[in-house]
């Protein structure tokens, strides 16, 4: 497969606003690159079928309305490059290591041997080559705490826009014994299916395609929805149909401004807010179904 | 020892005014009772020496103005109640079972023969008769969920404000190896010392009697401050002097309100935030002394 590698030249005073403009695109994640020259590069990585680059010239005009913003975009120039799966794999492990995630969960991609640092470490493999999020962004570190802090044994999951699978088999790590992962996008499904072969304790981890929740009519204990607040807020009132009484769910790859409209999704769909979480500019979400003695 | 139980009866439409109300008045949590007639008390305890009779006149005073902010407090009347230890913990033993306060950590009073529910719980055995915090409460939850997300084996940690001892226990039991524990409080001090000994492992925990980190010069690689924010903020610039670089501190107690100044005060000291959590009104920040590169 062909990646499109898409990079924004600009500066640090418009790091984070161009970053935001680079997820609404449909980015789960960055690489940042300053440069010997003082210029910031911030780049990106899109599968080929995500057809990136037709969508360079409303980039570039995002960009360049940073301005009437107040902001300095710097050199404020998008440029796209192509990439072979050789080349993206080089680009990859140039950046990404193990990472631990809390005192308990580490996750490790597949071409580093990693040696755990403590005996009751739980390590998650990924190959992220051709994933969705590597299990390092910000919005999938917020769900797999709030999955450590919820999850009890034995519990059900439906884990929507798996992606990478990541949470899935970090919930099946903790403890959770029925879990099903759906993504819409064929690539992620791939993806899951082999990160779950990968770790070999999660082969009863089901993983297929799926748009929201369309058609699924079992009940569970958690709903994990890890996405952007475009899939996030129709699903809320679908999710409702399929949790257990009191049944919770765990939401991220909220951008901060988003967070009020999500939380009142939630009210108005009869969930109760437990705890919100934000790090850096992202929220994660943890809500519970009202119980009759609510 | 005597304690005083002190009830607001109120309703539902001023619960949360009048808990605030009673934490700003030093209590630590509190008991909520719906009676049959309709009325909701909500109680809390406080040791003799807290004096919290002589604080009445001013709790019904602040009750009272509730309706000035357009809430109805319904009877919104404040009695209190004479109890001695043997009556105290009858009212505590009432309400105040184990609790899994993540997958992995579960705090259980010490009359509860506590069964884990799974091989990899990690149990806090707590005497809450005497002790400042029952390990429940939202800004203690916070404040263990951070510290089994940041903490890593053997690091060192100064836990201010100790209350019943409850984070440094917690601390022990996750990994870290050098544990200071201080209250300015003697009934705590107590409390926490009878804590750490009550849970065998915890022994090297040393806990001692001071105001926040006066007169202490070591320097650790985490910082505990579950206190409200009167506490909060003046320790923040002492705390500079005694994390080792890239140290972090661990903030509890927070009301909502407050979450603003506490930030900015952390800002102003060179503390980069990493996370803030919010569990109902209560907020939990996580940040680190910035470092050389950043």
């Amino acid at each position: 497969m062909e990646w499109t590698e898409i990079s924004v030249l600009t500066n640090d005073e418009s790091q984070d606003a161009v970053i935001n403009i680079l997820m609404e695109f449909g980015s789960l994640g960055v690489e940042l690159d300053s440069r010997d020259d003082g210029v910031l590069s911030i780049n990106s990585y899109f599968p080929e079928d995500f057809d990136i680059k037709s969508k360079v010239p409303a980039i570039q005009e995002r960009v360049d309305q940073l301005k009437s913003f107040g902001l300095n975009p710097g050199m404020g120039k998008v440029v796209t490059k192509d990439l072979n799966d050789d080349k993206w794999n080089t680009e990859w492990e140039k950046y990404y290591h193990a990472k631990r995630i809390t005192k308990f969960l580490t996750i490790s991609p597949v071409w580093e041997d990693y040696k755990k640092e403590s005996d009751d470490e739980l390590v998650i493999k990924l190959d992220p080559k051709k994933a969705f999020g590597t299990g390092v962004h910000p919005t999938t570190v917020l769900c797999l705490q709030a999955i450590e802090n919820i999850i009890r044994e034995g519990q059900s999951i439906l884990d929507i826009g798996t992606g990478s699978g990541v949470l899935s088999i970090g919930a099946k790590l903790l403890g959770a014994s029925d879990i099903e992962a759906y993504d819409y996008d064929d690539d992620a499904v791939t993806s899951a299916k082999q990160n779950v072969a990968l770790n070999g304790f999660a082969d009863d981890i089901k993983v297929g395609k799926n748009s929201l929740l369309d058609g699924i009519t079992k009940k569970v204990d958690i709903i994990f929805a890890n996405m952007l607040p475009e899939a996030v807020l129709p699903l809320i009132p679908q999710a409702v149909n399929n949790l257990n009484p009191g049944g919770q769910i765990i939401i991220s790859g909220i951008i901060k401004e988003k967070l009020d409209i999500t939380n009142q999704t939630l009210k108005d769909n009869d969930f109760v807010i437990d705890q919100v979480s934000m790090l850096g500019d992202w929220c994660g979400i943890t809500a519970h179904l009202r119980r009759d003695d609510e």
